[in-house]
């Protein structure tokens, strides 16, 4: 196309994940046929999310408070368990379930040692000083949910924190794989139904 | 979220086409970790395009250039064969194909009485206008190719735009309809390859 600022926005658009070039190319158009107010309003949320949102100095999530996240701030929530994931959008699907009421620590990322991702990247150093009773809960956490991918990264991430956490005292344990509710076990995949049946459950 | 600046980036990315409540979630995680200037030059091709971005007064395809656009403009193309598109997102699919050197008018969108698009909400009175001999090319348009959509809004803008054309002694063509390239038989539709059997071309 010979219009330089459709272009343009064709391939700032196919920078983001998932985003082809015909993708790109479609968004684009469809932005070009909008209203101008909601241009604005999306470039303005542009913006602001950069601007105003920073990690929690406590478990890195991301958030616009001033001090602690929404999470770390809530009084209800229980200082007794903790959560580890890998990013913060994690967070969000572990909240939407509604079973965990503790609080969380984000990783920003797994141990992945081909792409030259050790645990000094992560904010595993971070962790360890949480779980230091003197620091943030005198009675110290009594367990560490470990919600982290079921990739080769994540398990590499999982085996390294659980032999940490071992040596400490503190429970740590791992989210269950295995057939997801609704699942066909005829589509299932060898390893995951494996999984399935080593890790039944007495009913 | 608690995130309120994330919230909206996510409400607003999910108005675009094609993006669901998670992807647009995805979008607003990765655009939050991406580099500044990444986020800068997408709001300066999202301003850009509104601003600089206007309807060509030939054919109502977008440009930017100050009067016709790049290929109304253009004294190669021949002013002797006009290819009716809905889109002009549609004028790149077909430039793609490299096999069509005329030139194009927009119609921005097709007859759609359900919808309550009629022939007056569209580009067709500017058609009939261009197709006057004494208006664009004295020696007067040859040949109307219609490329609109295979649906039944196409379906009825291309009878609608047959008609007219015969009565003005126009000659009107419609583009192939049959199996894709690449194709498998065995994956094309009733519909499609009933058309491709009627319009077989000899070989």
């Amino acid at each position: 196309m010979k219009i330089p600022s459709l272009n343009s926005l064709v391939h700032e658009l196919s920078r983001l994940p998932g985003v082809g070039p015909k993708t790109a190319q479609r968004l684009a158009y469809h932005i070009l046929r909008s209203p101008n107010d909601f241009v604005q309003s999306l470039r303005d949320a542009l913006k602001n999310v950069k601007e105003k949102i920073h990690e929690c100095p406590v478990c890195y999530s991301f958030t616009e408070e001033e001090e602690a996240c929404h999470y770390c701030a809530d009084p209800n929530r229980s200082r007794e368990t903790l959560c580890v994931v890998e990013d913060p959008i994690d967070i969000e699907r572990i909240e939407t379930s509604g079973v965990f009421r503790g609080r969380y620590h984000v990783l920003h990322g797994a141990i992945a040692p081909l792409e030259g991702i050790g645990p000094e990247d992560l904010k595993i150093q971070a962790l360890l000083e949480r779980l230091d009773p003197s620091t943030e809960n005198p009675n110290g956490i009594k367990e560490v949910i470990l919600a982290l991918d079921a990739d080769l990264e994540g398990d590499t991430t999982v085996l390294y924190l659980a032999k940490i956490l071992k040596d400490k005292g503190i429970r740590a344990s791992r989210i269950a794989h295995g057939v997801p509710i609704g699942g066909d076990i005829d589509y299932i995949d060898f390893r995951t139904l494996g999984r399935a049946i080593e890790n039944r459950v007495q009913v």
